[in-house]
């Protein structure tokens, strides 16, 4: 096992009704809020109306930053940066998915910064500070409310970035999985798939690591199991809650503790989605499977057998190659199953970019972790996602 | 899944040469300390010296308190509360096991508090602060080194109880498996028994929990994987690192998320050995398999089903009552191999007590969650387990 420092200060509210402890924690940081959120969703669902009352009603001055997209861009930082400074805002709180609440992020740490906040974005200075984060969540994918992570698109420049500074974690985060009752099939399969692939891009590592790779199993077994029963019936609450937790705990420090990040799928998908617009999921949706087919080797046939076996409880028989083929197998069938696109054709794309994703993709040299994959590497993945 | 709060504020920093970061952790928080151990352990494998001399050359002053007791007593508690008033101590730090670490807990405790410390531990009055609180581990099991937790026994009035309070979180825990490689066979067994016994409390429970399963059964398997491994060979670092995280994690909150912690067996033990000192673990390995046997009921055998195929992996063929009582054998095995006792004989206790230990056990009613035991269930078990 490798070294490692586990620490994660972020204190969540996990459960139906758990927004009654809204007022109580906003009034930790101050008097005045910026609301951050997205489009109508929150509207729809009556949670905007509910956290302006609780709001109002504890004398809890508000500033509004509607309208963050689904991959937020850099306009949307620095204008609620500016909104922070003018205001003197004392929290940022996020009501959303993973987007609103990595526009928080960014906005929190523009508000205590002279500068562009792309600066931070496209690592050009660290930041130094950043304004107290809550967040109310709406979507179970992205792990957001319980890390310090933030992606922001910079659709000037074609580049989609992440970046975090030890100031950027929530300091509360509020799930209550009947917040995501409302969530259609589509996005509830962006979410399955988006934790599954925080979860895979760690627990494929040539880091040894038995009690990791344990308990990555234990989430991707959920997700698996409970993923096609809340597509079925979306006021599952039993299957809501279990996606839930499943995605914070996919990307909050237990699932990378010792390992190293493979990090190829979300370095391409970024790129892919800095062309094309397309759901991040979606991407990773098409790249995750051929990605394995394509790693799968002599050498890491091991890894995947065991993955085959303890996520998809596929039949054991056969050589281990066999046993590790059926389990990407049923990556493919799975995701199929949940109505998410397998190929690039799915989602619009044909070959006249690949190549320059391909180059994109490996502007800093290989990627991948697990399997160290050159430009010609990507280029023959993506052509494999084709159709 | 039940509400819950998930919420730990440790910073953790594992793995072999982590001590590297003592003196910075420490001098975060002043610069006298109050060093806190055990018998000669830390001094035989050398620690001792490392820490005094990593103190010493950043100029922190140091006090001591060693001699801490297996089940630490309240007088130690006492003593170390004291110590940090006359001396203005800074920071507590802990160097040794879970006792030592609880011992620190209430020490830092008592230093703010101008009463007896037995008032926490018999809830007489709740705590209001406490001195920050550090820790270096050398002994993979109570789990201490990240939760708030603290067990301390009263001979006088033998009673041994837990308590905490939002303040006994260490501030940092450092975890070097190295440091277990002296521990010789009964601790590590001891150890492992401890770390199973806080997740199977956890796991059996009437809270339908599918992640927070298979999540458990993640570290079981673990600790199942690699007891064996650690006692046949001791510095078999890939061992001593999956059990030291695992047992980290087996009480960190983790395993109890939306989970009702079942009880017996700690209940019951911690009257055990305020009778006879015993090891906490030598009356967990007897208690659990017994107590096992005895709540299997029809309502329940799904769950212990579950049990003895995701954890020992035992035969699929029988009914579900034939599968569920070969992993209980799989347990009273296993506890055998490791050489852990699993009757009262083998830890010298007879029949003399057991009615005053049913009763003291129940004296506050029924216990047990998963299966609700009385005073007269319980005499039977500790019945069954004589021999």
């Amino acid at each position: 096992m490798n070294n490692f420092v586990f620490h994660n200060p972020v204190e969540v509210y996990f459960g139906q009704g758990e927004i009654k402890h809204l007022a109580r924690l906003v009034k930790q940081y101050g008097k005045k809020v910026l609301l951050v959120y997205g489009k109508s969703a929150i509207k729809r669902m009556g949670l905007y109306d509910e956290v302006l009352s609780i709001l109002s009603s504890n004398d809890i001055a508000v500033v509004e930053l509607g309208g963050i997209d689904p991959n937020p861009r850099i306009e949307s930082i620095r204008e609620g940066g500016q909104l922070c400074k003018d205001h003197q805002i004392d929290l940022v709180l996020a009501v959303g998915g993973g987007s609103v609440i990595d526009a928080a992020k960014g906005i929190a740490s523009a508000a205590l910064y002279d500068g562009d906040p792309w600066d931070f974005y496209s690592y050009k200075t660290s930041s130094d500070g950043a304004l107290p984060i809550g967040a109310i969540l709406t979507l179970a994918a992205t792990g957001s409310e319980m890390n310090r992570g933030s992606v922001v698109t910079n659709f000037t420049t074609r580049e989609k970035h992440g970046w975090g500074s030890p100031y950027t974690y929530p300091k509360f985060s509020i799930l209550d999985p009947t917040y995501t009752f409302t969530v259609n099939k589509h996005q509830t399969g962006c979410g399955i798939v988006d934790t599954l692939t925080h979860v895979y891009e760690l627990y494929f590592s040539t880091d040894k690591n038995h009690l990791n790779d344990r308990l990555c199993e234990a989430i991707m077994k959920t997700v698996v199991h409970y993923g096609p029963l809340a597509i079925a019936n979306p006021s599952d609450y039993e299957a809501r809650s279990n996606l839930m937790f499943s995605s914070t705990l996919a990307l909050n420090g237990l699932t990378g503790f010792g390992k190293t990040w493979d990090g190829f799928n979300h370095t391409t998908e970024h790129v892919i989605s800095a062309f094309y617009d397309i759901a991040h999921a979606d991407g990773l949706a098409v790249l995750g499977p051929h990605w394995m087919r394509y790693v799968l080797k002599e050498d890491n046939v091991q890894k995947f057998k065991e993955f085959a076996l303890n996520v998809w409880n596929v039949d054991n028989t056969g050589s281990d190659l066999d046993i590790a083929q059926r389990g990407i197998d049923a990556v493919f069938m799975f995701y199929q199953s949940i109505e998410m696109p397998t190929t690039l054709q799915e989602v619009d794309i044909d070959d006249r970019e690949l190549e320059t994703i391909a180059s994109q993709a490996t502007r800093h040299g290989n990627i991948g972790n697990f399997v160290s994959l050159s430009e010609q590497d990507v280029l023959t993945i993506l052509r494999n996602a084709l159709n």
